[in-house]
């Protein structure tokens, strides 16, 4: 398995602890979790229906503001896994450093892709991938660039897993041009990554596609129940964003008294370069609270947010340490 | 979207009522599912760890009797949406009637894909699909018959989606062989079809390729809580096979009572033959119980079990007007 966040069985092995010992930080997932509530048990039971699904995304077209055509999908990955066979192989640019899967799966399917370090290096692509904002440095992209890109490579994609907490950001409502496609997470905003639960915004042809290639029943009874709650749910999203632009100046200053140098980040999660990362992380990890780092990037470190006081309460005195 | 059991939406636009008034015997899903029971937070705000996955492959393996390799998906189904890129096309033969899923897949992916009557013409196929028993009618092979025929294919594919009443056909004992690879449906037995969980067994590289394509998270932490618990309760297992074992020849009398002929079926559903199936359905459907009927067929009409006793009382009703 490739490098990701949320490994806490790595630290669980290296550490030591048990997994529900930990603070979890090593990820974007918000730790003020949308509540489950009940699930009918027609939800469990059944095969999710078409109008049930459909309700779904009705539901995330409010959410997103847009009346594109949508595609719920078992997480923004399952989208990612079938984004090779959208269209014939060709040249797909990555921008980079970012999420490590699309790179991946293009390559195993044959596709001539490489990460680009720049914007402009996107251009002339087949698929050109851009998540906005970026993970793990935040660097985002207006609209205005990202609609002058479209123009010039075969196809866009948007990664924008990350985007909730600053929806002015998102090009939802421009989704429906010709060779836009744009990624939606659900479960890191919502706090629900195990729903699996992720959607596709796009042309009528590109969504039609990966509905085929995603099959009949492509997300969960639970998914469609929570998610469609959790997205007409306005009034937590609002309340939640605040939440996490207010905490974020919060971590940014624990990591300043450690000398941490803020790299970029999104409200879900801060990158901060640090004199030694592998070293960050064991001192957090003895109070066994997860981070991540980087193969690539030696001094980086990227912490989500904490969720509850008791959590910036133990992070606090992990760090005075 | 093909024809299939479960669309209660259609019943729900034809003959009026709500959803949750009909008792749907369209499927061959259990009407008295396992027990879903509490869903720790974790479940649903984490994603699927490693561990967890690999625990839950530890329990479906114990279920179903193989030390071979074996992958958590999305449902059967998830499975079927991957099979035409497991191998590079070729000629495949599916033993019909049966589940419509696997022709449109394959075709859809450029194989050349037919429907064969009988089992000898298999033989020779790059890619052999039999689904053991059979859905709709029932059909039936052995052990030895399939292993003779295992020699004779590029690839065997045998979905065993209705076998957990009758563990005695499976294969899943033989998984690992070269070419053999089982499907298994979580949802159908288990009466939590939502859930979105099925498994493939197979020789070891076939299942690392249904890995890579299926991502990294390939089910949701509910499908690995409540599967996890519901595969090692053996005693709730055999227990809904007796019921279900004795429940067969209770409907199958109240078909005979309206003439119907037994073509066949599983535990989980049976197959009459009726003089007008359509009719059928839609006595039935003025009592809000809906049934499957087949397009190709139009005196085919399969019942799926209905499940406590005031499910049986209105069918019986339902039946004797």
């Amino acid at each position: 398995m490739r490098e990701h966040g949320g490994n806490l069985d790595q630290a669980v092995q290296r550490f030591g602890g048990r997994a529900q010992d930990w603070i979890d930080l090593s990820t974007g997932i918000n730790r003020q979790p949308y509540p489950v509530g009940e699930i009918g048990q027609q939800y469990w039971s059944a095969l999710p229906s078409h109008s049930d699904i459909e309700s779904l995304h009705e539901a995330a077209r409010q959410a997103y503001g847009t009346s594109a055509s949508i595609l719920a999908m078992a997480g923004a990955q399952a989208a990612i896994q079938l984004l090779p066979r959208l269209a014939p192989r060709g040249r797909a640019r990555v921008l980079a450093p970012t999420y490590n899967e699309y790179v991946a799966a293009l390559s195993v399917a044959g596709w001539d892709v490489a990460d680009v370090p720049t914007f402009d290096a996107l251009a002339g692509a087949d698929l050109a991938v851009v998540v906005n904002p970026n993970n793990p440095d935040g660097r985002r992209h207006n609209k205005a660039e990202l609609l002058a890109l479209l123009t010039r490579v075969g196809r866009l994609v948007i990664d924008e897993s990350f985007v909730d907490a600053t929806p002015g950001l998102s090009l939802a409502t421009e989704a429906g041009r010709p060779g836009l496609l744009i990624l939606r997470s659900f479960g890191k905003f919502y706090g629900l990554a195990g729903l699996r639960l992720g959607f596709a915004l796009g042309g009528e042809a590109d969504i039609a596609a990966l509905s085929a290639m995603a099959g009949p029943w492509p997300v969960s009874g639970a998914a469609i129940a929570v998610g469609r709650r959790a997205l007409l749910d306005r009034d937590w999203a609002k309340a939640t964003a605040t939440r996490l632009e207010r905490d974020c100046p919060r971590l940014d200053a624990e990591a300043k008294s450690q000398g941490w140098r803020l790299v970029g980040g999104t409200p879900l999660f801060r990158l901060y370069e640090t004199e030694d990362a592998r070293a960050a992380q064991e001192r957090l990890a003895g109070a066994r609270i997860w981070s991540r780092v980087f193969e690539r990037q030696q001094r980086w470190l990227r912490l989500g947010l904490p969720g509850d006081e008791a959590e910036w309460a133990r992070l606090t005195v992990a760090l005075s340490r």
